[in-house]
């Protein structure tokens, strides 16, 4: 263990690399581009699946589980859909091995297994899925259909990055039907809502709501809502998803309904995901130089408490108002470890949970027992104060709130210290290069213009704030007429 | 909706597979062999998930998550258990579909981007486990390692039947590494355990444990426990196992710890397992010719009530009064639901929940709202009663209880009957055919034995189970001498 972390100052890519690997969240694996989540990343993301599940019920969706694979034929029954992801999927093409007739140890794929149709390892799931709804679907009666998955999806990424960018992630995929237009529409809004109070509220993290442009829009969508964050190098990261996919699966699949007047309509859909990439804006949203610090919500263990100690009568007398706290504090929903190993000394275990961000650590020696106190430190603010034993139990909630609270307001003010508003191309340039964040931008509409800017400073238009306001300017790039400012960063 | 369901007693098959598409629990996709697991049959298997998860948790193992895909170098290193796995395998060999040269709407596979290394999409994860260990390992403090996975896995099975055989399944598989031979047994026990007391007490199913005879064991494995559970057409189903590895993938991929005294030794293994296949177990041990039977803590509703009514009016005061037990039941904690849709019949209501299983359904008429009664029907003795409105929030725990244990108690009643002691081939073939079942019978422990009663027979060794008693006899097929009695049967 120990720090040894690269400073965000001097490499911020490399910090985070560093970070995600010795904080024990993820690791490369043999397979070029998928990872490894170990358990303390993993359990992080069992805490996010378990907030989003509850969302999703509480909103009358059901979960459901559909094939990994998706025979060619229906992968391309959506030609845009097909087109976004044909140039980045796995294809599995034979169904057995064999022994190799010149080296007995090996095996080679056996030529005569081979299948009539390839196999697409899913990279998103509305092919395999409209096609069975086609079959789910009759009657209004059948409407609306709310079903989400919770899956592994693959994509051929060239570059990947651990939780960012990997071959292999883990996702939610929500996938629903609708028997009008505007249902549909509200059903995008909402589940784009739930998203940005899960961002905010749970993971501490604050996100701009809009929709995205025609040329970031998800392959096959009608419209993309999102929630953008700002991380600490001043570079966005787009944290989930909600599409409005219109008719387009409907047609494609000819999934049509009865509606209760006896016509024959196409139904109307949206898709909506996030997916172990909100692991990486979790990461890089909140921590620092010494390592990871996490939201209290998203804490595998809230508050460890470390016995500093010679002999076994100190420990033995430590250990026992320990354990009286972390009874007690269990009795109030804290989740509080004990760390009482003796096979690593305390100033181990402090670096340890300080590069792993538990939020509170609560130090026992030999003098807090004789004063009746303990020392309390928080990740957060890297402080320390001496408490009183009998104040732990009321003390704690607090505190634990408080960095929650104090994550969130920190994140805010940075990410709202870095949006820009710019008039000119220079300004776009300059404030882009020296101070990154949001550039808050009037835009002419144009995919050519939103091209050009991409071409020449890798900035993209992140998404078209649903709270931006109705003002006319000019375009900082054609000079042509806008009627609104949009938002462009450096991205993710 | 309505039953016509195929009856047990004329084609036991038939009732299976119309019982799992009928009552929306699964369904066949588009990609052979893979089913769709629909809302209602995947709400059942997420309440598995939950218990086992909480169990795992409780005797300290982590979940983590590893890649879906094995590079064929990392696949073939342990020798057995990639030979008992290659011939049923998905083999990924492109990463990329461009269009068709000769048709622009198709797709074709890029010959350009064909992998240097084909992947095998996982049948099971030691191999790509083993490999991330190493790096895991190092000392005797980085033991014991106890992890879980929650994942999907593909064995290119050639027969297939939902939730039984399916080319795609979800599973859990544990992977543990421990310092000692004796640690690793005591865990391969300790996860059999579970598994029983999972089935047991949770989804009442009676189990027998017991060890996997040489020819049975998981591939690579040293020793396969197992509990094995009786379906009601007196075929044996295999509901879970737990591996002892031994030193075999240790040994394979190079996993050596230093011990306290600083010697260099492998590590000792453990894997185990259950899978989706526990729905077609529970399906098949409780169920009956009018649909699906469910043990209350593995149904997504465990009680429904249903308004009988005419009119608004009538509604609305039936309404009241479900509402008010809705919220009394709900806060005793059982799961409710109130079905008052206009879009559909009692009669039609009744026979839904009826063939979904729903444990306990409630029927509120005119003449119970005179009276101050509700109609109580219970789904797994199909009895009735009136209750006073007033006794439900009592009543209705404990008769879910009570459901709990019948169905436990006539599963085991069935298995206990259907366990038969057999002494001569003779014997053997007739119970086998006439009445089914397990069959004790002596058997003389050698592979060849074995095998001539399975090609002779169809039964197989399910089990030696552990708590059979030593007794002196001979194998009823080759007359040789053996100490104990195993379990025959034929088998899913």
């Amino acid at each position: 263990m120990g720090k040894n972390l690269t400073k965000r100052s001097e490499d911020y890519s490399k910090w985070y690399n560093e970070l995600v690997v010795k904080a024990d969240l993820a690791e490369n694996s043999a397979v070029r581009g998928c990872m490894v989540i170990k358990p303390y990343g993993y359990a992080i993301w069992e805490k996010m699946q378990a907030e989003l599940d509850r969302k999703f019920k509480e909103t009358g969706h059901q979960n459901a589980y559909f094939p990994l694979f998706v025979p060619k034929s229906l992968f391309e029954a959506e030609e845009k859909n097909a087109e976004g992801f044909a140039k980045e999927c796995a294809v599995v093409t034979h169904y057995r091995l064999k022994t190799d007739p010149e080296d007995a140890g090996k095996l080679i794929v056996d030529p005569n297994a081979k299948l009539e149709e390839e196999l697409i390892v899913r990279p998103t799931s509305e092919a395999i899925i409209w096609n069975t709804y086609k079959g789910w679907i009759q009657s209004y009666r059948d409407l609306p259909l709310l079903i989400n998955q919770w899956a592994n999806v693959v994509r051929w990424e060239m570059r990947t990055r651990l939780f960012l960018r990997t071959a292999e992630f883990l996702w939610q995929e929500g996938h629903t039907a609708h028997a009008t237009r505007q249902e549909a529409i509200d059903e995008t809004e909402q589940m784009n809502n739930i998203y940005a109070d899960f961002a905010e509220n749970f993971m501490a993290i604050p996100v701009i709501r809009g929709r995205k442009t025609e040329s970031e829009r998800f392959a096959g969508a009608v419209d993309t809502y999102c929630i953008e964050a700002l991380m600490q190098d001043g570079k966005a990261l787009q944290a989930g998803t909600s599409h409005f996919l219109g008719q387009n699966f409907a047609k494609a699949f000819d999934v049509k309904f009865t509606t209760k007047e006896g016509k024959q309509e196409h139904v109307w859909a949206t898709s909506w995901g996030v997916s172990t990439r909100l692991m990486g804006a979790l990461i890089m949203t909140h921590s620092d130089d010494n390592g990871l610090v996490l939201p209290p919500n998203l804490a595998p263990i809230q508050v460890v408490i470390v016995p500093i100690y010679k002999g076994e009568e100190q420990l033995s007398q430590i250990s026992e108002v320990a354990n009286e706290m972390v009874k007690a504090l269990r009795a109030k929903g804290v989740s509080v470890k004990y760390d009482d190993r003796d096979t690593y000394r305390p100033g181990a275990k402090f670096a340890q949970y300080e590069l792993q961000g538990v939020p509170v650590r609560i130090a026992i020696g030999p003098k807090d027992l004789e004063k009746g106190t303990v020392e309390l430190a928080r990740r957060d603010t890297l402080s320390k104060e001496f408490v009183s034993q009998n104040e732990i139990e009321q003390k704690v909630p607090s505190v634990l709130e408080d960095i929650q609270r104090n994550l969130h307001q920190r994140a805010t003010t940075y990410r709202d210290e870095h949006i820009t508003e710019v008039n000119s191309y220079e300004e776009f340039k300059e404030v882009l290069e020296v101070k990154g964040g949001f550039l808050s931008a009037h835009w002419d509409g144009s995919i050519e213009t939103e091209q050009k800017i991409k071409e020449e400073t890798k900035a993209t238009i992140r998404c078209i704030p649903f709270d931006a306001v109705q003002e006319s300017g000019i375009c900082f790039y054609s000079g042509k007429p806008s009627n609104q400012r949009v938002l462009f960063a450096k991205a993710y």
